[in-house]
């Protein structure tokens, strides 16, 4: 096994750049579509402390998906499992991560926390238990990723209410069959603020350092989930964190990880390291393309999987 | 890190035999249904070449979706990645492993190798390169456990093919589709040998050591496979492995793994063990019930998982 | 062929009444739950004019979907025919009435105006054309029922939109495929009133006439619909009228007809006569027990039907 | 009403004739794929025992599915109703024609009769209770049709066996639910024997006048089915018997009626008249494209529908 270097993440990044123009970027809010193409960002951060880095790393971006692995987490620590798990499942989807199809035909029960229905039950739950939801996330990540200035993009929040349709349409039928206890509107608005974090790679990998480490951040030494909660997660993470994509991506890149359509992915070697990258051109499953294939290289080069 | 003893193995079969009784052996065929269900064995095979073992660890049982591992195991030695990869795909389908909805929006390409449809065409595949697939399967088998008396069950086998309606509309469907190289029944003739082997759980973990040590058998030093196609296949198995229960086993086991309705599971430590356990009452999702809870107090008392 | 009468039609009654106490009341509002399961009605309007009754002919329940018809009578009085058909199709759904997973197959178009989203989709177009579309509706039915003081049950209203999530789930996802033009809950609104309408038997037919009167009311002598929309509106109701038991309705009683979940049906002779029967328990298909018999039973002693 | 003549039936022709050239003509066996586009007849054959005719309406083709109406009569003849409409529903199915998806759903019972599950149902039931089916189907339409020299087409059979998939696919997953009493093979090949059957428009005319006649035939005056039978099948027809497109085709035409993808289209006007036309190209749901339009035109131009 080989120690990851900023070289090392450099050569990777030139290795993938060619890729750039084959994706494409997500369109679906203004917002988002703007982002330049060519932007290319990873950084690791060990469980010793140590951070590595290239390319755009330090730049922030809209993490969108990838804040379902932090409210999962939150939503870890302020109920017990059977709370959370008699509301959503722990088992792939095997479709689109926002059809309704699967949800009609279970009766509401999303397929787990990582699909649209899924991480809006998750929402439900904290706007349930939390005064102020919002602002806990925020302090959450600010005290996680060790920057207190990490902020919501109000813009970006904004466009994904105007463009809510679809999951106001799944919020209303897992409420139709008893699975919401709120009402929509709010926790959607909830939901797409956590969507529209800003964070950089160095922010990302740093803040979800406890997934290497055993529940514990390496940045600040606070206890975020006892080690079996981090196993459970990031089981998860592996059957469930890349949309419809998630067998391929453990068979090219073996290791749990979480993707946003804002062209983020991190990944975990649980024992070792967090790895974030930032691509903003999609693959056909919603994922990161030249992302996914940056953490493809990376395992190789250093050897590190849990396959 | 705890070493697995005998001593362990028999603490942990005590602790899960009150689950007899909950679970419900499978009674599609005849030749299944009679097994005792209160039989409940287990076995470690390390990379060191130790062999541990408790309860009916040497007893033989059918093998039955298990089976599916060794055959797409051969047919990763016989074909290029991309011959097998266009004709099945490597995502978790989300449904009941004999379910034809996908397979039909899908355009009969199957999920994965793990499904019924998917390993039928595995089968094909073998089919259409070996000019004696069943004798060659059988040998390798052989060859892999160090007992040259493995066998398939007969009565099983033909006990299959009279209850192969449902098995033959899949593979049916595959052709309509064009997946599909040669004739039905004596493809699914040769599926169905695959599911009747009966090994025990010592010959079972002993068989599949090559998972765990990077694609070389631990019995008799022969290289099976590559160590990247090892990772590849194992990447599989923690997310495909366990039908439309493997995201609740990678959360409780955290091993990549594979079921059989027989009541065998087999499951993967990489780098270190590889773990056969046999309790023929299954789980709602088709899988061992007292099996799986055996591997899941196993993980946690030698604290051995990929997460 | 024979004349119906009074005597014909409390014959009927009496012989179908024995079916009360084998379906099941409507119950998702308390609202229709507390109706009487025992209250049976029939009335035939003629194209004579002449009106022959039985039973609870006199006595008004709530509608339901049955204001569906009218609904779509004001959109195709109002759009030219294209501009409805490109947002509502004209074929029998195969599935329950408010199921989305057909609706998310097809893009948002609904499969006919008869099942949920279909109707919401056409008070989307009335909502679209009209200044006070609630208020149009209400006064389209007094005229054509000839009874001033129609009006809408606001008890029923309410209590369906406090139970109106799956409803908002389907409207909300046709939004997202943009075939929603105005809000959601305001056009939901209106379509639970239209719901809400409260008419007898007797009222029903009256109303009805036009469908059997080539778009001529019978009560007023005013036009309708043209004759060729006319017979548009019965072919539609033939294939689509009876949720998914439109098959079995034609195969039994022989002719177009419309029901609702409050146990009433209407069913149309086209150049003859309308009919409107009433009876609360509902089959499995969600169609009136007895009011389905009764309508079996009067097609065979008066020797009509379309086929 | 205007009664029918071969003036109007040709210059019905002339009017649709332009349409040719903007369907398909159906090419899954070749033998289909080679008929000429430009073909285009129509017959009537009223309850009087008059025929008109225009076109190609005396050249014979391929039946097709028209051959599912003709085997559910046999079927009615030879069984009680209740061992019918056990094994398959009444009910339009909302999706393509052989589709398995629904029929997995609903453990094996096809939606109804005329899609290609419910038809060899209907081939399962007629071969269980017949000595020489095959046989007797060709004498009953020999007899009907008044024509003794109609015969199966060896090739169109032959070349359906060859591309049977789809087809052993839905038999075998119906035989998986146990609703399949014989081997797949031989049923098949009597379901495609019915469907290879030739006749011209002239003869299916005059073979199907006892749907228009309550069950006797005009040609032969012998009496086919009772009264009602034939009023549930002309509800079947009018519900069930344009594939996907029968509330089109009502709306339309108003008229019950069957297709085959050969190009052909009988319709019924019960009491008066019934009508055969072909024209081998194809709409989208796989109905002839300008055959339905003539029958459109008839329908106008004659003042007859049902509605």
């Amino acid at each position: 096994m080989i120690k990851p270097t900023d070289d090392i993440l450099s050569e990777i990044l030139e290795e993938v750049r060619p890729l750039i123009g084959q994706g494409k970027v997500a369109d679906y809010i203004p917002a988002l579509a703007k982002v330049e193409n060519s932007k290319l960002g990873i950084a690791v951060c060990t469980n010793e402390g140590e951070v590595f880095r290239a390319g755009d790393s330090a730049e922030q971006f809209s993490i969108q998906s990838i804040s379902k692995v932090l409210s999962l987490t939150l939503a870890m620590c302020l109920y017990k499992p059977e709370e959370i798990w008699q509301r959503v499942g722990k088992e792939p989807s095997g479709q689109a991560f926002n059809s309704m199809i699967q949800l009609e035909m279970e009766h509401g029960i999303p397929r787990n926390p990582f699909i649209n229905a899924g991480a809006i039950v998750i929402s439900d739950l904290l706007f349930g238990r939390l005064s102020a939801p919002r602002q806990r996330l925020l302090e959450f990540v600010r005290q996680l990723s060790g920057n207190s200035h990490i902020v919501y993009d109000k813009v970006v929040a904004a466009s994904e209410m105007m463009h809510s349709d679809r999951n106001a349409a799944i919020a209303y039928l897992m409420r139709s069959f008893g699975n919401f206890g709120n009402e929509v509107i709010p926790v959607l608005n909830n939901y797409f603020h956590a969507c529209a974090l800003k964070l950089s790679c160095e922010e990302l990998a740093i803040t979800h350092s406890y997934l290497a480490n055993k529940g514990v951040s390496v940045e600040t030494g606070q206890k975020v989930l006892e080690p079996n909660q981090t196993k459970q997660l990031n089981a998860l993470l592996a059957t469930c964190g890349l949309y419809d994509g998630a067998g391929s991506f453990a068979y090219r890149v073996g290791m749990p990880g979480k993707s946003g359509v804002g062209g983020g992915i991190i990944a975990v070697v649980p024992g070792d390291m967090t790895i974030a990258v930032w691509s903003p051109e999609l693959d056909e499953s919603g994922n990161s393309l030249a992302g996914t294939k940056a953490l493809e290289l990376l395992s190789e080069r250093i050897g590190r999987s849990i396959f």
